[in-house]
């Protein structure tokens, strides 16, 4: 973990985004107070939120390639569980007096773009992307909470806590290679396809959206994440997804 | 309620279906170990949970046609309860010892093929399948589960149990239909196929399935529901869905 001053964004004076209160004493309320974070803060919750529900539709269609009842289910049940999230971030932005349709609004047609350019063929190619996308939506949404209060940030990380799927996944894909080494080469394209059109997508989002740029990287004139730190993250980002990928025996 | 002699097919004693042990004092375990009603409450909990997981995938593939976000989580909410239903079911059959894919692949097609025929073509057609349609199912399980013992009915009375979702259908139908009348009668003609498919479908599964319809209707050479009786059965299913419309303000 490292400081981020990104909460210049406030407008008042650098903070400590680890630990939610700047070095003055500003409380979750104060921060909460100011319109610019607040706006980051629903944003933050709307585009994570949006994505949950948008993972559990297109697991729930992707259960529907499973070979055996069973493993639809256990692929439905993934799905379940991103539903849960996605109540958890619902009900936390109504406490903040947010309309939900409005925060998930305008992060909606990015998600449902991934998606559709991400649709997955197989049912193999359906894991992997269970497994893969959902892995790099929480590396990603991890190093902005890192920037945000501790009662976003704990929600924040409520929700993308691994619902024990992953060894679900793991098991499946690594059985699938062993019995027929040739799917190897096809899932690794594929790991990388899914990487690069999340990448695209979270910078667009980006580019789209101040309010939640700001709490990643500063506000116009005000100090936040520096370029270094920017590739650094990037970097993490990118050396996590390949070791997901070694787990599931394929090269990155 | 009434007393169904359809223990019969333990081929034993008659039994009174709902108090689950015999005028001679047959326990659960007693009647399980009898091979005959065992399969037949495999096969009515295998129908009942592939129904739970085909209609989990047919409202979140329907949630996609929703008009806003929130519509769209309300009906993933409505599929996220039969999830949960269907994972009571499996683990009820896991302790049975039954294998749930073997106990649910003899229903899978019957469903799949209800849901081709119903596939919803709007939102609103969509909301009066997740509600009808769930409804039709629920009477139909429990009219069956008034045959079986206590623990088999309590777990089916259970995961039909109306998750409070019917309210939500009811109210936007019925605004539907308040802002523009005209859609009564497309969605009354759309009520009357789906009541059409589901009787046509239980009917399939009936004859299919030996053991399931013995539970019901008694075995070979053994008394079981009479006539008269299932006519009353199909007379109160056909009833309630007329209910069930009028409450939607559609004619039957």
């Amino acid at each position: 973990m490292n400081t981020i001053r990104s909460h210049g964004t406030v407008g008042v004076h650098d903070h400590d985004g680890r630990s939610g209160r700047c070095g003055y004493g500003c409380s979750v309320e104060q921060l909460m107070d100011n319109p610019e974070y607040r706006a980051g803060v629903i944003d933050l919750l709307g585009a994570l939120g949006v994505g949950e529900l948008t993972a559990f539709q297109r697991l729930a269609a992707d259960a529907e390639l499973a070979p055996t009842l069973a493993d639809q289910a256990a692929l439905a049940g993934m799905a379940v569980a991103e539903f849960h999230h996605f109540e958890r971030i619902r009900d936390h932005l109504a406490q903040l007096g947010a309309s939900v349709d409005e925060a998930m609004a305008p992060f909606h047609e990015a998600y449902v773009t991934f998606h559709a350019n991400t649709a997955p063929s197989d049912w193999l190619e359906g894991l992997v992307k269970a497994y893969v996308g959902d892995q790099i939506a929480t590396d990603f949404y991890r190093e902005i909470a890192v920037a945000v209060d501790d009662d976003t940030r704990a929600l924040v990380t409520e929700v993308l806590a691994d619902a024990g799927h992953a060894d679900f996944v793991i098991d499946r894909v690594r059985s699938a290679i062993d019995e027929d080494p040739s799917v190897a080469g096809r899932l690794a394209l594929w790991g990388r396809r899914l990487v690069g059109e999340a990448l695209a997508q979270a910078q667009r989002v980006a580019a789209d959206r101040d309010a939640l740029a700001a709490i990643f990287v500063g506000g116009e004139g005000r100090p936040g994440m520096d370029l270094a730190e920017l590739g650094r993250v990037f970097a993490r980002l990118t050396e996590n997804h390949a070791k997901r990928m070694a787990t599931l025996g394929l090269a990155a």
